[in-house]
């Protein structure tokens, strides 16, 4: 029961509505017997138990005292922070990399790094520009905060469109509102949702236009996805190294949650800009005044002792397999030739579907319900675009089924799409 | 380096600003051999290392997949908020239990929960009425949200002076600033700073102040220390049972890191206010979608096993006994005499030291500056203050040193009380 008094909220509190994924964990809630291939968890069989203990352990009988369960610092653990940063460097050979090193910072999660960027860079009515799919989470929050998204136009293969984005920015020019736009984000390897990876030339690309432009913004770059690759890592450098983004402020994030355990909620980013980051930790410390201290102490045993190598070894060929129990149920079932197409992964945890032109399978549509009571359920791929949503998308993650249940999802998605044929 | 673009803040980056804490940390890295009576961190000799190893080990022996180390829901762990909601419940048995039970909800540290709910209750301009003195991690938060804290007036024995705040409601009335008021806050349980607690008679002077003057916004009640007494419990119910706050939206909120470790960082609070409730979950899906999993996984083993109870009873003790030995060392070294003043508290982790009238105990004052010289560090009072800041307020700290570094400490201190006295 609410109070009978009606609050006078914010108008960040007016804006925010139920994100969608919780009408998705509705329809899951409702509907116990559905397999989702919606949830972008990770796999549960794989989780890293024993390495975890064996860290606790060794805190435990760490001489001295036990600051780290303690309050810790905003900036995160000096030693965790290192050890990400040899992680990055051993990568790639960014021109500043005192500056990367000593920006390193720990947060909840990438996301809240991205809700920071986001609150002291951009005011209600400003503009974002983004990868064209990109991730939903993201561009919820935007519209949370009152931000705009654009689209950075792509061709047919999904590839950044140069010459489309120029346009772009000079309809926004014409329009009085190149001034509006405060950032450029984008998922670069193996992203959520579409599982690509941007190469080298169209980081370029981007930078190249936006300069030309004269819109020098800070860039954000979300390599959520950069170590979970199959077999190979996705070669391109960031925009920490790529000389075309020299002159941008650059933030770049990522994440211990996806490579090892999403329940311990560690993100971490650096940033070529110390104000930008300065002002991020600001906000921070009204947020929560640093990380939980105990998880960080944790992830410092754990990367001093191998311990994330040893999972990726585990869970990169996992995903693969778990791919391709996907990918080869929905092929052998008979998809393609129904007029669905999708790239196979090289990481990542989706696969990103482009069903037959004209069948629309948002979360309204007649597919989604008959998916839902074909006891399968799936993200609508119209979330995952800022703007100008086509309806004939689809996210399906295979981060947390087992590939028994992948193989029994795929043969229920298929029949509801035959029945769409 | 940072870049030699200059960012477009947002008018929130625009406003944020180093928080006093991060001066205060500049302090003790440069003078290293400082003892600090500023920080407000617990003790690190009786931090809970067998009791959180324990319960890693049960949660790695437990049947089943070990979802603990997957991502959790954005509310909390259910088993762990029944288990906070039944320990909320037996202290006190408000009306609505079960509105109570339903919206517990889970975040990171306390701190996060008064974010959440500012953001969503107030625009910049807006007015919060706080206890006076106040909790300046909270104040500092309103100033970089851009939100005016305007102090319930108090007698000079700290207690809630009901004609002064129906005074202060009437001239906002006058000024056409009544409708600005969003909130009210305070700290009612051995409060930061000031150690008091707020008594019934109390609570109930400001919801009836409030109700006379058409006021009936959200409370927020800070119960953060709550647990942290000495020997008995405070008496008081808090706002969720008081009949003279029946009718405001209320938010209550509380902590595990003060009680048992800081360095897990899990706060949590309830409300009888469904709407503001999920309003505030709608940001925190924005912030990070859920306090981390595992952390929350090892509390519902803690709270099971009745670890919290275990702890408080090492703790409380520790804490009587860190509290009187600066007390006394503080007593016995002559500051009463030299005008000083202060309660002894019944709970919590501070000192609230009156200096005498007239001396400037300022973050940039000689006194501060001297004790700094001689090797100490407090927090300057008027830090604590929404408004009107007298200079002559100190708040000490006996969380983090131990029994000796406190005597010394103490020493110190009063050595340079005698210079200015």
């Amino acid at each position: 029961m609410s109070s009978p008094v009606s609050i006078n909220y914010s108008a960040l509190g007016e804006r925010s509505q139920p994100p969608t994924i919780a009408r998705l964990m509705t329809l899951m809630l409702e509907n116990p017997k559905l397999l989702s291939l919606a949830a972008g968890f990770t796999d549960n069989q794989t989780l890293p138990v024993p390495a975890v203990q064996a860290a606790v352990t060794a805190l435990a009988k760490r001489a001295g005292e036990p600051e780290y369960l303690q309050y810790g610092t905003n900036q995160g653990r000096p030693k965790l922070r290192a050890l990400l940063a040899d992680r990055l460097l051993s990568l790639e050979t960014p021109p500043d990399a005192d500056t990367v090193r000593k920006n390193f910072f720990v947060t909840n999660g990438s996301q809240q790094a991205l809700y920071l960027a986001m609150q002291v860079l951009c005011d209600p009515g400003d503009i974002v520009l983004v990868d064209r799919p990109s991730y939903f989470v993201y561009l919820e929050m935007l519209v949370g905060l009152g931000v705009q998204a654009r689209s950075m136009p792509v061709d047919a293969d999904g590839r950044i469109d140069a010459a489309g984005l120029s346009a772009l920015l000079e309809t926004l020019r014409t329009r009085g509102e190149l001034k509006r736009v405060k950032a450029v984000y984008f998922v670069s390897y193996f992203s959520n949702p579409s599982a690509r990876s941007l190469d080298e030339s169209e980081k370029n690309a981007i930078a190249d236009v936006l300069t030309q432009a004269g819109v020098i913004v800070p860039v954000v770059e979300d390599a959520a996805y950069r170590e979970l690759y199959y077999n190979q890592p996705h070669a391109a450098r960031s925009v920490l190294s790529l000389p075309s983004w020299a002159a941008f402020p650059k933030l770049y994030l990522s994440t211990l949650t996806k490579p090892f355990a999403s329940g311990l909620k560690v993100g971490y980013g650096t940033s070529s800009d110390s104000a930008l980051l300065a002002k991020m930790l600001h906000v921070k410390g009204h947020h929560d005044f640093g990380t939980a201290n105990y998880n960080q102490a944790l992830f410092e045993q754990i990367l001093s002792e191998g311990g994330l190598d040893a999972q990726l070894a585990v869970i990169r060929p996992g995903y693969q397999r778990k791919m391709r129990a996907l990918h080869g149920a929905l092929t052998a079932g008979g998809l393609p030739a129904l007029g669905w197409s999708w790239a196979v992964p090289g990481g990542g945890l989706y696969l990103w579907l482009t069903a037959p032109a004209g069948l629309d399978t948002g979360m309204d549509s007649a597919f989604c319900h008959a998916c839902v009571k074909a006891g399968v359920l799936y993200v609508p791929g119209d979330l995952c675009f800022g703007d100008d949503a086509p309806k004939n998308f689809i996210r399906l993650s295979f981060g947390v089924l087992n590939e028994t249940d992948l193989i029994e999802a795929a043969r229920r998605f298929v029949g509801v799409a035959k029945q769409f044929a």
